[in-house]
This record gives C-alpha cells, sequence and structure tokens, in this order.
C-alpha cells in the first residue's frame, strides 16, 4: 500500500503540485486501506497524513499503518484546512462547491487550490498482484453461483427470487456481498440494458439476461451471460451468434498496447454488420474497488490498453419488445494478451 | 408526488429563483419516482422536466408521469444547460467543482447558477402520508427481526453470522434490502459506535450492541437495541439503566414545536450526570430515503421539530475497552407528541 502513495507522489511532481487532498472514499482506501464512512489524507513527498473522526479512531489504528493519524471533528474540513501547503491539489470531480468554498475560506495565505481529479484513478487502473487476487477470487465466486443457477434452473422462478438467491450464495461463498444489485431479466425485459429485477415467473422458451459479480475484499467482479429456458425461434438463436462472435474477437484484440477505441470497435462492427443494430454502451469499462473505473473500451474512449488494466468486454443488442442479448467476460491485460478471470461457457445454455 | 414540486416551487419563490436544477438521485427520486442511477430534473413555476440517458427512457415512461421527460446523453449535462433560465438554482452540497464548471461554460446568455443545495432536503424532512406507511412497513418489519433473534438467540454464533442473518429475514419479510450494514457489536467492540461485524463468536455474560433497518419502497428504517447475553456486572447494568431513562426522558419531549438542541441536551445531561460520561454523536437524526437526513438532535443544530418530521432518539455510552450501550428509536412527530414506529422492548433483554 507504501507503494501507491508512492506512485502518487510522482504524478503529483508532473502536475507541479506540493501535496494532494484526497477525499473521495473509495481513493481514501485505495491509499490507505481505511473502510470507514469518513475520512480523507493528503499526501506530498514528505508526509502522509490520514483524517477521521472520533467514530473510526480504533479502527483507523489497525487499517491506516502507513499514515500520520489525525482524530479530526466530523466535518473534517478545518482540520484539512489547516494541512495544506503550496499548490495543493483537490479531487474536482467529487468535491462539492459548497464543500470547497468551505475550504477556499479556511486555507492558509499562500495556498493555492488545484483542480486534480483523477489522479487516484489513474494509479486504480493499473491493478497490482494483491488486487488482482481479490478480484480473481471475487470472479470465482461469481462463477460458481452461475454453475449453481445452471444445476437449479431457472422454471418456476422470479427475476426477483433468482436474483436474491445468487447474492446470497455469493455470500455463502465467502463474498463480502454483490458488486451491485444483479440483473436478471427475462424476454422484453432484456432489452433494457438496466432492467431491475421483476416479482414476475420467467417464462419457457425466452432468453434471460443475468449481470451479476461478487466483492471480495472491496474488489468487485463483473460477469453477464445470457441464459436460454427453452427452444427459441431463430432470430434469436443468430443474434446470439452474432453478438458471441462479436464478444471473442474483441477479446481476441485485448493486450497491451491495444487502442481503446478500436477494441470497441471491432465487437460494435459484428454486431452492426451482422444484426443492422448496434449498442449504445460502450463496449467495456475497468472494474477494481468500483464496478465501473478506467480505463474505458468505447467509441469516445482515448488511450490504450496497458498490462494491469482490468477490463469487461460485453457487446449487446436490445430488440425493444422483444429481447436483449449480453456477453461479458472479465479479463486482466497483460503484454502478451489477456488472462480471462470469467469461465462460465458462453455457448448458449439452455436451462430448464 | 405532484404536490412535492409544488412545495418547492414556493420555496423557489422565497430564493428568488426561476427553475432548480436538482441533480442528486435521491432529490431526484424523491420529486419524480425515478429510481434509476442517471438522471436529473429541472423545475420553474411552468416547467417540470426529467432528463435521464437511453438506458432509462423505457423505466422513466413508467416511474414519471408528472414529468414532461428528455432522452439526454449519458452525461445529462449539456442537454440540462440548453434548459435553465434566469436565476438557475443549483445542489452546490452535492454537484461537483468540475461538473459547476461544465456546467457554467456551457449555459446560456443571462442565466446565473446560484447554490440552492437542501432546498429538497427541507421538503423531505416533513413526510406525507405515503412516506410514513413506507417507513412503518420497514420499522415493523425490523421489529420483526428482533424478535426473531430473541426467539433464536446468540449463543455460539458469531457477529456477522447474525447481521447476515438479520439482512436475510428481512428481506424475506418484504424488505428491498437493509438500509445500512447491520452492525452486531459485542462486549468492547460495542464501544465503536461504528463498529462492523466480525467473525468472532460472540460470548456470554456481555451486552450486545444491535443497529440496524429495513427499506421498504426505498424508505430506511432505524432502531437500535442492546441485548445482554447473560448475568452482568452491575457497572454496564447500571449504564444501561441510565441511557434507557436518558433515552425515555428525550423521547417524552419530542413533539410539534420541541427545540432539537434542547432535546438533545436532556438525554445528555442525564448521561452525563449519571455516569460522567457523554456521547459524541448526536441524539437523533431524520430518518427517510436516506438514513440520515434532516432534522438533526444535536448539540449544534438549529430550529426546531415540526409534524411530519421523522427522527431517532438514541443516547449511547461508549467505555472503551468494556463495552457500549445504545437505544434507539424511531419515532414521527405530530402536534400532541409523537407516533413510536420501533417496537421491540427497552427493557434490557437476555439471550441465551
Amino acid at each position: 500500500m507504501r507503494a501507491r502513495a508512492e506512485r502518487l507522489v510522482a504524478l503529483l511532481e508532473g502536475r507541479q503540485l506540493d501535496c494532494l487532498l484526497v477525499t473521495n472514499l473509495v481513493n481514501v482506501r485505495y491509499l490507505t486501506g481505511f473502510t470507514g464512512t469518513n475520512g480523507a489524507c493528503i499526501v506530498s513527498r514528505e508526509d502522509r497524513v490520514f483524517l477521521t473522526d472520533f467514530r473510526y479512531v480504533q479502527q483507523a489504528k489497525e487499517q491506516v499503518p502507513d499514515f500520520d493519524r489525525v482524530e479530526a471533528g466530523r466535518e473534517l474540513l478545518g482540520d484539512v484546512a489547516a494541512r495544506l501547503r503550496g499548490r495543493a491539489g483537490f479531487d474536482d470531480a467529487h468535491m462539492s462547491v459548497k464543500a470547497h468554498r468551505r475550504l477556499a475560506e479556511r486555507v492558509g495565505e499562500g495556498v493555492e487550490l488545484v483542480p486534480a481529479g483523477g489522479l487516484v484513478e489513474r494509479l486504480r487502473a493499473v491493478k497490482d498482484e494483491r488486487e488482482l487476487r481479490a478480484i480473481r477470487a471475487a470472479a470465482e465466486i461469481a462463477d460458481a453461483a452461475y454453475h449453481e443457477l445452471r444445476s437449479r434452473g431457472l422454471g418456476g422462478r422470479t427475476e426477483r427470487e433468482v436474483a436474491l438467491s445468487l447474492a446470497r450464495f455469493m455470500e455463502d461463498r465467502g463474498a463480502d456481498g454483490v458488486s451491485f444489485p444483479a440483473i436478471v431479466a427475462a424476454g422484453a425485459h432484456g432489452a433494457l440494458p438496466h432492467a431491475e429485477p421483476r416479482g414476475v415467473e420467467i417464462p419457457r422458451g425466452t432468453l434471460v439476461v443475468v449481470d451479476m459479480g461478487a466483492r471480495v475484499d472491496g474488489y468487485c467482479s463483473d460477469c453477464t451471460r445470457t441464459l436460454a429456458t427453452g427452444p427459441l425461434d431463430d432470430r434469436p438463436l443468430e443474434a446470439y451468434e452474432v453478438v458471441r462472435r462479436a464478444q471473442e474477437t474483441a477479446l481476441e484484440s485485448v493486450r497491451a498496447g491495444a487502442v481503446c477505441r478500436e477494441v470497441d470497435g471491432l465487437a460494435r462492427g459484428m454486431v452492426e454488420a451482422g444484426l443492422g443494430l448496434t449498442f449504445e454502451h460502450g463496449l467495456g469499462h475497468g472494474v477494481g474497488l468500483e464496478v465501473h473505473e478506467e480505463p474505458r473500451l468505447a467509441r469516445t474512449a482515448d488511450g490504450s490498453l496497458e498490462s494491469g488494466n482490468l477490463v469487461t468486454v460485453e457487446p449487446g443488442v436490445y430488440v425493444p419488445g422483444e429481447f436483449g442479448i449480453r456477453i461479458e467476460d472479465l479479463v486482466a491485460v497483460t503484454d502478451e494478451g489477456h488472462e480471462r478471470l470469467t469461465g462460465f461457457p458462453k455457448e448458449l445454455v439452455t436451462l430448464d
């Protein structure tokens, strides 16, 4: 964890910042290890200071060994302001206008507050071995949940009950919880990319989109499969094969140096050519402490993949009123290619 | 739900605002009914506009009947900017510095962005009958979970397993989920006001702080009880009685017109006089779509309670290395007094 703050200091110097105030709790956790609901840290070449209120002093003692720990008032900002020096970066992507105004009123003479959001997110985009281990473990638990689903079947069950029992299965296997509320969306409901599970029975002879992940040590996994509940018409079968081939083609292109926009374009082109349809979301996104983080695989993405990135590859098609299909793997980018963390089959699986 | 936007318009006029941009998703849900993860609305005397991206268009059609619905780009801000007019309030307590800068760059001539956070929160502090019904239902489910805990006992169970099974019980009784991760903290661990449940067995002859709530239709409940797992020494027994009397005395003072700071002071004074100890948190907080909202009962609180407020009353004592005690009820404020929503006994309950 100490290495993370050191990598951050290198980024600060590139931006001529004397220190960085980190207030977003996910970033605070990444740098310090703190998992409570109120904390901030300040990182500079010389100092590593962590602030929290009385409720978390004991917890911080155990979780934050590498920082000087300060007990601050509940609002934190007053105590933070007194510790900023020189050109002080702050997280403009998360700090509210009101908090910024209060902070600006309280900093000492000669302190300049400089917008510097996204620096910790850049570090977080490249996972270390400890992070990869947690995400592998989370992905294995979600894989086991898919296998359990296959053996138990979908017949006679409601979307909501399936979502709930998948979540419980993952908890029982040692997950902290789910990485997001699972999507279980049958038939036309699957055409909503962010469908909420309903209390209605899943019919036979339809496609069901299942999108879920587990969380282990705070790290998320993310995997989507589209399952069948009996024989299907030709159209959804054909669409499934197009999405599957697009997913696998894009996946094969994933390696360090691949251009994010081009990976997206590969799958998008195949879905458009094969079905005359496109998907309005990006092909994929980074996954880590948050289920959506850097880098993005999208039409508007900049940059290339690098070794240590962890991304989803998830093309979809959504035919309003009929069905939806999405197939999603989670992969770690390596110099040679990638390591796939999600193992459940991608050939169409039909359940009872 | 239409009445809420009308109450908001009255507040806008008091602030000479021509419109209000609402971006915080909880506030958006309160005003429009939308439960997705990306949406905003603009309220003025003439217009009610709701914006979301393609993923939620169908959902919004079902959930947001009272607003004009607009499909916007994923970032929303560009489409939002084009619709603001005159003195346009924005939520400075939630909008990030970066989003505000982008918005300011895009609004038309003559538009002035005015900090106006907290207006919707003021409305939310006074519950309507529909909201009260949801919270009553949530509180009943949590009560049932306490009764289930009493009959099942704590002996041989870990804090984590108890927390998990309470959550599942509440889900099975129809809760959307929990209103926050339950606290189950035995012995000295109970002295941490925000303790995380551990995988360790709960010992006999100790106090266990259990703090939990259910969520129904998005609305939270919140209730704490401190239970015993066998005979106790005199000191924790005596402390329990002091906290219980302080809780009941403060509770009796809750009615429309009661001064928030004075209600807090009543309980605080009794705990200090009885034990020479204080609690560093406030006596209570509002509960609704969020588990912590307005109004606050605290040393630094302003204002008085009004009919329709829903607040917790939860004094505590925390003796580091020994034990913690907290007793919390959730009550709806009425002109005559209050309606208590949490029914589990407050006399010390001893479990096997």
